[in-house]
């Protein structure tokens, strides 16, 4: 681990988790005075499956873990998972499928396991050749360095634009047994100027089939990261990775079983919705934490629509940074779906202050405490369509001059 | 007109068109000391079509307007069109509607013309109910300012936070008779904190039926207001006028007349296409005129909805306002329109300098060079897919901080 990256170790013990290490270094391929490379490797036994960006465009690392995920792995052996920051592998041709396979050939070969049994994520500037040669120098080192302690260093590895690091853990009893979940994410808020790029890695001890679990974690997926915010822009290397080191097992009937997967389920879904969380929230010159609800929808693909509709408007995000109740521009977002809708029936509401119904504004609003609501970091916008029993929530963040300036002085 | 609004007369002239007049004054509702109101008015046997915006939340003069267009004017009357600029009358539920017919009754009394020989255009905030009173009161007014000159006061009294006026006016031969096609638009570029709201009122003395002149128009305005990007975001308001006074006519043969027609025609596109551009020039804080061709596609559909994720992505509206070539977030808004295409193939161009082929980057740039070609105003993204003939262009502006900071402040 570089030296200057060591950061204290407290706390961190409570991230261990029976079957998986992991340790970092600086690649020294892109940044100075900072790791960039971060390695986890699981014990033999472990399930690991994913979630993928839906770019036509996607990276060289996401082709490659895509297909390996698909795959059956050896479970005998070891899986290995290689993040590098600061180069996404993408756009790069022939040579950035190179560029996997030889990094792949060299941890087959240090970890003593098949090539499906490997993954990789990548995070930087897009259409660069990523000097994989460096990174292979390394893997000796990381692979001495190995340690199931601190998670920090781990998650400080990963990140390229972010202002903060993004952990997870939980210990949670399921029938009186302790599991525990742990995980790290990069991603930052609104858009990020790296592609908007979002990676998360969550392992649990919690034994299950990989089945079960590539199941849950598309699940969790749908209700966590994709009800975030990134304005339409998707990157070319969005992934989550999901694994569980199986050391954990509980020997229980079928019915008791279902249960505690359910459970297990919960727990899955409420990290991806923190981490979720915390990527909006460390947006660019981000201000605000805004939720937007969509409820009362005929249906939820009407409800979900709008909900992005709303959320990925500027013109309603700058109105949020300027603590301005223009619902307005929500009506306007809501009127660019061309989804049909009774007008009469809207009734739209900010920090629960009923700002329009009948189709019409409402001239009674105590503009005071309004605009005191307005000054709050969490800032909560409700459309109530009266058409139905469904909804929808989308996490996003407010615009501002700030945002603009880092992403147009961003890679020159 | 309001005094401090009187504009140096100088050119107006040449605007003339025989068979339309109008006047314009400050109605007090909204602005002080700049003229508000604009009226125009068309002598009988003049024809009238529009184009509205697609929001399924359309304001009051839109519902009102579409009505009207589809049914026939009474050709022996005047046709009469009232714009107001500050208050959009969307969202305004019922009232909004009784202020639409309220006026339509003093102007049909004035004009001595049908309630459907009248149009409205109006544009400002959302949600405020009309103090259509006070336009009322100022009708006689208008009536007796009504002259065939001063386009200028006419151009500024449509505006919002427009930064300038736009207007056009050519006078063009057809078979050696001379006509005239005169207009004026408003909107402000990439986004309007005013909804995106884009007027434009074009009038011409070429005879033709009305249903020729609605065919023209509606063709006229895919291939330009159309084609320019407000970011998704879809006025409640937007909608662009074309009439004829019919005063100039041509005694033709059948082949002749068509021949005739499609030179108008390329007269009437020329003038939309030239406030289209206008109005994207004119965008709060843009430093940069940007073309977004995607060229080589296997229809135009792929072509149009490439260019528009390129155009309408924040990342790379931001990577050129920072003279960027920033190739890599053209592959992510390429990637993310979900669009299956020959990676391999695809090659992009900035300023004409290839930067990537082969589904790789160009290592051989001359970086220096395009830096240089970067620091103009007018910047040309092209993306050559390589799979078929068909293309589609889109023309937008750069994102600054500049924008931001209006967007923010706005109405509050």
């Amino acid at each position: 681990m570089n030296k200057s990256n060591k950061r204290s170790n407290q706390k961190s013990e409570s991230f261990t988790l029976a079957g998986l290490k992991f340790a970092t270094c600086c690649s020294g391929t892109k940044y100075e005075n900072r790791d960039d490379l971060l390695l986890f490797v699981l014990d033999p036994g472990s399930h690991i499956c994913a979630c993928f960006t839906a770019s036509t465009m996607p990276s060289a690392p996401v082709i490659w873990s895509k297909k390996n995920v698909r795959k059956t792995q050896n479970i005998k052996q070891k899986i290995v998972l290689l993040v590098n920051a600061g180069n996404a592998n993408a756009f790069t041709g022939k040579q950035g499928q190179i560029a996997c396979e030889n990094k792949a050939q060299a941890l087959s070969r240090l970890f003593n396991c098949d090539i499906k049994n490997i993954f990789f994520s990548s995070t930087g500037v897009i259409g660069e050749q990523l000097p994989h040669h460096d990174i292979i120098k390394h893997l000796d080192l990381l692979r001495s360095d190995l340690s199931d302690s601190n998670f920090e260093a781990a998650s400080y590895a990963i990140l390229t634009t972010d202002l903060k690091p993004k952990t997870y853990t939980k210990k949670f009893k399921i029938y009186s047994k302790v599991f525990t979940i742990s995980a790290i994410a990069k991603g930052s808020g609104m858009i990020m100027p790296n592609m908007a790029t979002m990676l998360a890695f969550i392992f649990t001890d919690f034994a299950t089939d990989k089945k079960t679990l590539s199941t849950m974690a598309k699940k969790a997926v749908q209700e966590s990261f994709n009800r975030i915010s990134v304005d339409g822009d998707t990157s070319t290397s969005d992934t989550v990775f999901v694994a569980t080191t199986n050391k954990k097992g509980l020997e229980l009937t079928k019915d008791k079983k279902k249960k505690a997967t359910d459970m297990f389920y919960k727990e899955l879904e409420a990290t991806m919705i923190d981490l979720a969380k915390k990527i909006v929230m460390d947006g660019e010159g981000a201000t605000k934490f805004i939720t937007v609800r969509v409820k009362n929808a005929k249906d939820i693909y009407r409800a979900r629509k709008i909900c992005f509709s709303i959320a990925n408007s500027i013109l309603v995000k700058t109105a949020i940074a300027g603590e301005d109740a223009n619902w307005g521009r929500i009506v306007m977002a809501i009127g660019k779906t061309q989804i049909k809708l009774e007008i009469k029936k809207i009734k739209i509401y900010i920090q629960n202050f009923l700002l329009c119904k009948n189709g019409q504004g409402i001239s009674a609003i105590d503009e005071m405490s309004l605009s005191k609501a307005l000054k709050k970091r969490n800032i909560n916008i409700t459309v109530d369509l009266a058409e139905g029993d469904d909804e929808f929530t989308v996490w996003t963040s407010d615009l501002t001059e700030e945002y603009i300036k880092i992403n147009a002085d961003y890679r020159s």
